[in-house]
Parts: structure tokens; sequence; C-alpha cells
């Protein structure tokens, strides 16, 4: 496809393990409601419109690389694009985010197209990653990224967030036959789009196991870990020679670090309320990524350059990407994240 | 006082390192609205009306004891009666829980009495403990309970639950003074108030930080471990004699269990994501409590038997204190309820 020559890699050297100019650091949710110029051009646009028209998703998610001097991108998207792609109509509802028309339930998962054409079905964001490839010049390397498949059936079922997730885990609970298949139908579905994302250019590829907090380590296992680790193996067999690297983040799953030591994925992500010390002991070989609390961003300029590099400092400056624990919050302010970029960016590679 | 004689002090036993003659299990909200005599007797009275009529919180505390063979009951009330103390007015809303009209800022703070007289203002509290300590005619031990400091604060400041606590921990990040003085009345209105309920007749008193989750654990470490500790420390100086076992349950707090190892907290309470043997690993010698899934009553009455026989397995009955890893969610019928004790009740003490 012919595009333009990578300038930095230092997020694809991280993530293969190997020596880096300087840190690499992205921020989970760079593109969007923190950035002034994103709550202009939405004004007139719904969100899934965004998603759903490539020159709009390539737009938004070259803004944050217009202001900030980030090591990647990730493509504009959203983790509820595969139910949608299975038949599930899905509205952005303010103050409550994406929500299903209809939730899933036992007796409507027949109306469900299980295993739909994902790549016709989701063409517009391989047509956004083609574009915005192209279109970043080479500033850095773009990420694509999925949700896993509790997490995507999560959404399903509670119809939108949920603070207990309980339909759902009743699901897990009371219907394993329904769940297995829904579950696999979600990892195929998955592999699906993360192949074609990485066809399409992208040079990086993160699940988003967003709801792992919600499962005891046993459910964890069960229903999660084999296909976790099956999508990754997956993956990058169906992409051979042209396999890029991948990241596994499940939220809240301090418990499920260790699991992933053994698997194809190359880096973990880590939420703020695991010490990197914990991770680092769980992760193996592992390269991790994280873990700054969303929240330091409201500490004073001293303050966050301290405490990032405490961070950097417990981590070290291998194997290790700089990010949030989490997706940034739409009230920070850009200047926060500029003093996040510069004090990992100060810190000098081992 | 003159309280009825306790028959069955297993939970007592097990919180203090003894040996028990069968575990011990209570479940956190076993009073509440999993109970269809709950929800009629709550049909015309608020919330609040029931935590501030002695006559009512007896009653309702006294509910699952007449259904259930449960080892301990704990008093009717809401960890928001402290805040409510302060001066802040509170409503249960429903389907978003307690409420405060205005929520706490920097410049309403001064509208809040820090340190007011807990003794009266809370004494509807006392009085229904001791009406219950004697209307339990010694069936088994009565908790009290509080909110711990930062998690009374967060529902403070963000006015209710809330996703991120992000406002309240905006003033941990930029208003150290303030917080600090916050804390600081809070954390001796805790004590004052758990002092309170143990002379007026709770046999054990649990400190519920139910937010720990939303810290890092560099924040939880600056602002919540040291007063947790100081907490335990104080109301056993206060009591003397008269002390009470103590337990401390910090929520989605894995990385908070070793600091309580050394503390003089008697019990740790366990969430369902940390795994039994990482608890042990960290606790030391203290007792555990916990942790089901609170999902887990909604399988089958065998499936639940293997789940509850499991976890005790990995517990041991030894300082072991069984229940759930949160509180019982409304839909969960008495059936599972009484599978799970009964599962409980089965398992042969080593």
């Amino acid at each position: 496809m012919d595009f333009p020559k990578l300038k930095n890699d230092n997020l694809l050297r991280a993530a293969r393990g190997e020596k880096v100019d300087r840190l690499p650091i992205w921020i989970m949710r760079q593109a969007g409601r923190h950035l002034q110029e994103f709550k202009d051009f939405m004004k007139d646009k719904s969100f899934f419109e965004l998603c759903e028209t490539p020159e709009y998703a390539c737009e938004v998610t070259l803004q944050p690389m217009r202001r900030y001097d980030m090591d990647a991108s990730i493509i504009f998207s959203d983790i509820l694009v595969i139910p949608q792609a299975m038949g599930m109509e899905c509205k952005m509802v303010p103050g409550k985010g994406p929500t299903f028309t209809t939730p899933l339930k036992l007796d409507n998962m027949k109306d469900l197209t299980l295993r739909p054409e994902i790549n016709s079905k989701l063409s517009y964001v391989y047509d956004a990653i083609t574009l915005t490839r192209h279109k970043l010049e080479g500033k850095c390397p773009l990420i694509g990224f999925t949700g896993a498949p509790w997490t995507l059936m999560g959404y399903m079922v509670e119809g939108s967030g949920s603070k207990t997730y309980s339909a759902s885990k009743k699901w897990l609970y009371q219907n394993e036959e329904e769940t297995n298949k829904l579950l696999d139908a979600l990892t195929e579905n998955i592999i699906d789009h993360l192949v074609g994302q990485a066809n399409a250019g992208a040079q990086l590829l993160q699940v988003f196991e967003s709801n792992a907090g919600h499962l005891s380590s046993h459910l964890f296992e069960k229903y999660c870990t084999p296909r976790l680790k099956y999508i990754a193996t997956s993956v990058k067999k169906r992409l051979g020679e042209k396999a890029v690297p991948m990241t596994i983040f499940a939220k809240d799953g301090h418990f499920t670090i260790e699991s992933f030591a053994d698997s194809d994925y190359d880096v973990i992500g880590v939420d703020w309320c695991t010490p990197p010390e914990l991770a680092r002991e769980k992760a193996g070989n592992k390269v991790l990524q994280g873990n700054l609390d969303p929240c330091a961003l409201y500490a004073s300029p001293e303050e966050l350059t301290k405490i990032v590099k405490e961070m950097i400092k417990r981590f070290s400056t291998t194997k290790y990407i700089v990010n949030l624990g989490h997706g940034i919050y739409p009230d920070m302010t850009p200047e926060s994240v500029q003093t996040f970029i510069n004090a990992v960016h100060s810190v000098a590679i081992e």
C-alpha cells in the first residue's frame, strides 16, 4: 500500500522488547473529548457517524498528533462495532454512553448474526486505518484495537455500561451453553477484525478486556483466558510474516497478568491499582504498558512530573510503554497531557 | 445492659483466630431488598426513616435472622449517617442510590459541621443496636459498622456514587490541605461512631472502604492507610477492656491487604477478584472474610455448593469467616442464600 516510511518506531521497538531512543508514550482515548477541536468537529455529527466515516475517523485520530509529540496514534473507533456488525443497533446516549436499542436476551439471540462478514461490515474501519496510515506521514505507528469477547458480551447483555454486570454474569452461571456459543462467535469475529485492521495498515493491535474486574479469577480462567490466548495465537498465525505486536489490557485484572506471561501477546496493559513491582513479578518477560492514575493529570505540573518519574523508576525504562492506567477523562487539560509527555521524554534510557 | 447470653459465638471466635464449631457465615446487605418481607415493610417508609427509627432498624435487622441460620447479624444502617450528622442532607433516589442534595465543594466546606456531637446526633443508631441486641436473644453476635474516611469523602464530594470518583480524586491531587482537614474530621467522627456502637452493644465492628479500588496504592498509602490504622488503634484504646474485634474491608483493594497485616484490625475482608491464596499470602496472621462472587448465587444449587466448597478449601477452615465479596444484589433468591449457608455449615472443621 506504499505507506510513508516510519520515522519514530519506539513504540514497536519497545513492544518487541528492543532498546528505544526514548520511552514511548500514548494515551488511551487520546483522540476525544479532552480536546476542544474534537468537540468542535463533533458538533454536527453523531459519535458512530465519526466511527463509520473514514475521513472523519482519520481527522479525529490525527487531532492529538497535531498537538502532541506522541509515540503512537490509535484509530478512532469503538469496541462496539463488532456487536453492531452482528446486527445490534447502538446509539450514543449522553450521560449514559453507548447503548443498545434492544439488549441481548436468551430469546432474541436467534436474531443475532453470529458470524457476519466482518471484512465487509467493518470495511469502514479498515478504510479509516489505511487513510490514516497515509496521512500520519510516518510520524509514529498506528494502533488498531478491539474489545475482548467477555467485555463485548457484557455490553450486549446489559445494553450499556453497568455497575455490577450482574445480568451478563447471570449468563455465565446459568447458561453455559449459550454463553460459550456467544463468546466463541465473538472470538472469531474479533480475530477477523484484528486481522482486517493489520492488513489495512495497523502496526500494533490492542485487545481491551475492560470488564475483567467484574469476574473472579475462576470465571476469568474459565471463560476469558483461553479465548484471549487463542485470539493472539490465531491473529499472528493468520497474518504470518505480516504479524504485528499485540497488547492485552485487562482492566482491574491484576489477577490475570500471570496467565498472559505465557501467551502470544507481546505487551500487557496495567491499570493504576496494580503496583508496577507486582506487574513485573507476574508478567515474566512481557513488555508492560501503563499505569498512571488518570486523575494524576489533575496535579500541578511539578507534582505530575514527580509522579510520572517515580512511576517510570518503578517500571524501569526497559520493556515499557508509558500510558495511563485507563482512558483519559474529558475534563483533563491539554497542558497536563503535555506535561505528562514532557516528563516521559525527559527520562534518560538506561 | 443485661443482654441475653450469646448462644452462637463462632463469629467472634473466628475473628479472634480461635477454633470454631462450624464456619461462621453472614452476608453483607443480608437485611434488605432481596427479602420480600423487607420490601413489604419498606412500602410506606423511606430508606433513611428505616435507619433513623430504632424499632424499624431493629425489625429489618432481624428479618434475615428469622429466615436463615446465620452466624452474625449486622445492624441496619448506612455509611452516610456520618456525613448526615455533619450537616449534609441525603436522600435515597431510586435507580441512583443515596444522593446528597448539595455535594461538598471547597467553597461550601465552611457550612459543614466538622466535629458534630456524634453521640447525640447518631443516638438513633445506638438505640437500634441496644434494642436489637435484646431482641436477638443471643442467637448470634451483632455487628456495627461505618464507612471509611476516603469512602465517605468520595460520596460527599461526588454527591452520590460515581464511576470514576474523579471529582473527589481531584481534591486529593489539588487540595491536599482541605483533603486532610476533611479526612481528619471524618476519622475522628468515625472513631466516635464505632465506640458509640460498641458501647451500645455491637460485638464486632466493620469498616467499609468501599472505594479503595479507585485509588492507586500510592494515594491509598498517603491518605487512607494511616487513618484506617489509627481508627482501629484508637477505637480499641478507647474501649479498653470492652474492646471488640474489628474488620477492615477495602473493596477492590487487593494492593492494601499487606498494610493491614500489621494493624489492630483482627479481620481483613476480601473481594472476589482477589484469589484466596493471594489474600492469605499478604494478610500474615490475620483472619480473612469473604469472598464469594455475589453472582455465584445465580448458579444452580449443585454448582453453588461446589463453588462454595472449593472457596473454603482455598481459604481453609482456620481463621476464616465466610461472606460474599460484596453486598448481596436485590434480585437474589432466599433459596440461593439458604443453599450458600447450608454448603458452608456442611463443611467439617479441620
